[in-house]
């Protein structure tokens, strides 16, 4: 059976008899591989939480970046290809920019969550921004804009969903469990942090400190804790 | 006899030699893995509704659209790949749009089903539109216009047709015998909703809820149901 | 010998050793997957009829073309892909548009009916009209012009012929003996008709109804039957 | 042996070990399967015969064209696939008509004959004008210049000679030897129409009639014969 | 080892392990299969002398061409495809009329030379001029300009050799060895002439006569040999 | 498990089924072919320090660049292929004096990695300044600018990292376990030189001389250490 | 293991598992069957020296280039292809004169070397100069600029080095362990012609004549040795 599958897997956009495609799947595998992030929604904003993986202690922490400013009132983490994730932001930032320089208002989060997917779709087509397979990683975008605070969630298949909470990588089975117990709608951003990160302790195999991981906000508008904001959220812990 | 299938099926655009078109065939099984969607066509208008798969209890369920507007007299139902979906629809919106501005009238409903289909048979030509595999998508467009209300069906291949009442997706099957027995001309829209949402909870393996299954109509204007509107009808199975 | 085949049948438009295109032969093998179409050519105008399979009784019969107009005194009926067929009927029209606005005059059947093989021949060169494989359809075109009523028969080839009558479809072997039989060069339109749907019926598994065939008539302008006036022509059977 | 070949006859422009362009030898076999024409180069001018398959006896004959007018002084017979020798004339009657209007005089047949070759040449180039594959067709292309009567021979490597007489086609072997052994530069005009239609006669597995050979002249301009002209020939065998 | 070769030499333009290019090797078999050329220089001007395979009496022989004119003061003679050498010599005479239109003066024998292997080497690159395989053809290319007379020989690779003298086609080996044994640079052209038919004849499987071979000479102008002239060579045998 | 990897790492930007980029990894172990670089990071400025292999001794040792100047402010050490480093370098020379130019300050060390990653995450898809292959080469990127000193490590894949010290190429391995051991942020610049020198005298298999190795410094401009130079830092081991 | 090499060897521009771009490593076996050439660099300017393999002895000797002069300053010789030398000399002289018109001063001899191998180096990117495989040449780069005189060594690769002495082709592997015994700095510009014609007389399979080898210098300006002054060189051996 993997002999016949193999038939199919490597045309980065055909369908397998079964009406699947092959090359996003495995693009979600490498995911599957990648640093775990969790994101979790409150009345008062946006909780992001992402574990850094410090190959060597001769890198420096702070240049790992797995989560990213997109615009004031939108942030996103990622997991899997970094390099692919920068590409997608990048074309995000662009996107916000000049809807504010046309609209005189920031763009909404709904609306930037579909242009990366836009973009996302589209590989293997051959025009200028697209990619010749598909961008392997996931995004949590958080966002606050006038329907309040956002969670989107987006996979290399260029389709996404709006969720209350989410992790993605390689501990999101265990994380997704864990946020689906803790989780309820009137959390506080203060509880959202300290859940957060507890569960993110449980997907990690070390200690954590401010060196491996990063935390951040959109309430309303993007904040990147410091190294002691997010050494406060480990001491609750 | 499945090795020499093999030897065919992986060209995006090539005959078998029995004059099959293999990837179109496996696109149009994409759709048999998806939501099941249902539409009728009443004299008041027409009824579309369709399964949500909420798979975690942390998604936003009104993120997860399979029933989307086109213009103001027309809406749509899927099943299949959402985010291709998402791209046709897109595609439909700016034409009707375009239509609207060029002529100072709305499109006719066949005309934008038929702009719909244009750009699916088009896929693997490489011009800047279309995509390089087929859309793994099948839609329910539900209109009204000058004719009064329609209901058309659209599949992978770029083939359409017009129907009284239609299922897709993995419960299609049994959906459309139900229906067979259950439509007749005169039914009322109130009706249409009963029998939509009464078919679609004996394909469902789960209780329905407003959290589950959409459900809009086009009467003659389209209008998707709020959550307590769905929870009527649900309450009149 | 059939493992040798393969080595040649996949290149859309490559000569096999013996001089042959198997992807054109393909295609004209998804013809004889179709549905039956008949024209018989009379010297007060053309007779075109076609059998609709109609799958669901859910859909609506007359969304169901498979004969179309493509100018005043020109119509066509189709067997193979539909989609295709569309892309084709689509072309024909504008040329026929332009040929009036250009010369103030209407274009001839022949010249349709080149234009449209044109189109047809350069599958696979990547330009911007054409196929990246051939067209799927054989189409039955009748028309009437300054040398009076025509009737053309074109293949996937890109090759055309004119003729007295002719069948396509999977019916066509015994409605082309059939027509052998009965065709004469004074029939009266009147037989014509009868003689279609009689051979026709012949063909079909089902009873003959104003729902499952389709007639038309250029005689000398366009102008498909309504299903009273199918009902008329059966009822003389 | 042959299962070495085929690694190399898919290549439509690659050389094989031996120097050898399989794709075009493959062409030139598309033309051993086609019906048989004849040219003869008298004094007076040049005269064309061709076989004409009628399939079914309510095809049109008259529509089977295998012998058309290219300028006033230029005609061509054919064998192979008629829709690729259609889009041949096709560039030279624009060529010709090209010629005129830039130079106020009648193409030479020779560079007639060499604009037609330079566009068989360029086949899988990817240009606009050009095809993907070898034009499939030979031409027996007779004209009238300057230099007097002329009648050229092309096949689908793009090479042309000059002839005095020549077959083409499934029957060419044959005819060729009959050709050889009556062809005098002295005939006239009638004796040649003669020689011509004997030799098809013989090659033709039915009956001659004016229904399924067509003889054209070029003397000094292009005519073809009506059925009754046909007729006259038949009768003086 | 023939089938690891066959791993390599369908790449048009693709290295081998030992370095090789395996297209261009076999385009250079192309022309082993074909007639032979002779040229030779003399300080009175270079003459140029070719086998003509007649292959039917119904050729015309002066049709055959396969020595040609590329501007005033050069000439060449081929052996191989002859439709790819007719695209380079067109090629090489639109460029010396371009020079002698630009600069006032003709251009250089190796100029034209150049020009020639710069087309030839460029093939597999996909731009407007060059060809998708390498040309199967090679050159003598005999001129006269300020440094007097010259020879040249090319070959598929696109590499071009100054010579004295030079055979190429079928009967190279054998006409080179008699080429060295017979060449002296005092040679008068009619010595050369004489030579030159001469060693054509002994590689020649039949008679030589003014039809079956052509002669021509820079001197300083190109001159195509009359039937009658090459008579003359003929009767010096 | 060899056979089936093989399946899939041709394809130079295909996922494998455990969603990996085959073509990426295969240029990184590029990279571990090529000499050895060291950078360090000190507060006073950033170390670079190469292998140099002379592979001849009638190299001119001073025509082997391992270490280049990007801007006045930025440098960077190679390892891999070295004609790809010289196309990055060139690429982020131009990115650095266009930014200067428009902004008329200088670009900062991130903004110029970045720019090089981005060329380099492009590779495969087609537009002009990108390569069909991943770039074979790593760089260490030695910087000062308004954030004072800074250290970048990037990979084929486009991904990169600041660090405090890092080594690649062949000796990569031992050289960054030295560097953990030996590393601290109150190293002085001349500390620095000596433990770059030392580590990579640890790695090279000859005697360290200013012929097989270069050093520089950005401190806070770039300069190349001049042989004189390298003989001093070689003494202080 | 010949076979698994064979699966990544063809791909023009893929890495191996090793990392290894085997097209090039194939381009660079064309050059081990190329003739030998030697480089020396003196004070007093740059030697080159190279065999001319006269195939036959009706070639002209001075017709087979191996030298080329770039500039009056740049002079270089080649083993490999000839025709593909060609194509990268006559790039380097655009850019030189270019650079001249310009900058109203000689191109400096990196720079020039330089431009070289960037055409070298994009091979397989399709654009309009670059070739669809790696160039199969070596160059060896003499000139005198301001820095006085240089040598550059360049391979298929792109890649260049400053040496003081190289041989490369088919006998390099002799001549350069005979270069590394023999070359010192001081050598003449008279002693190091000596020395390199006796290396290429030990790698050759004849007496050395000049016929068969041809000398140049750029001392400062670039010079093509006659016949006679090979001749003086021969004598003093």
């Amino acid at each position: 059976m993997f002999l016949t599958r193999t038939e199919y897997d490597r045309g980065v956009n055909t369908f397998s008899p079964e009406g699947r495609l092959f090359q996003v799947e495995y693009a979600i595998e490498a995911i599957k591989l990648g640093s775990t992030a969790i994101g979790l929604k409150t009345k008062e904003g946006v909780v992001l939480a992402v574990e850094k993986r410090i190959t060597s202690p001769l890198l420096e922490p702070s240049s790992v970046e797995k989560i990213m400013e997109i615009d004031d009132h939108i942030g996103c983490a990622m997991s899997g290809l970094i390099a692919d994730a920068r590409t997608l932001v990048e074309h995000a930032r662009v996107e916000t920019q000049n809807h504010r320089f046309s609209y005189g208002e920031p763009m909404t989060v709904e609306s930037t969550t579909q242009a990366l997917c836009d973009l996302a779709l589209r590989f293997g087509e051959g025009d200028e921004e697209s990619m010749s397979r598909p961008f392997g990683v996931s995004l949590l975008i958080a966002g606050h804009d006038e329907n309040g605070p956002s969670l989107y969630y987006t996979d290399p298949s260029g389709t996404f969903w709006q969720c209350n909470a989410k992790a993605i990588g390689s501990g999101s089975e265990g994380a997704d469990s864990s946020l689906q117990e803790q989780y309820n709608k009137d959390l506080t951003l203060k509880e959202a942090e300290t859940i957060a990160l507890s569960i993110l302790k449980q997907v990690m195999e070390e200690k954590v400190t401010p060196n491996n991981v990063d935390i951040a906000k959109v309430a309303p508008t993007y904040h990147l804790y410091s190294p002691s904001e997010v050494e406060q959220v480990i001491s609750r812990l």
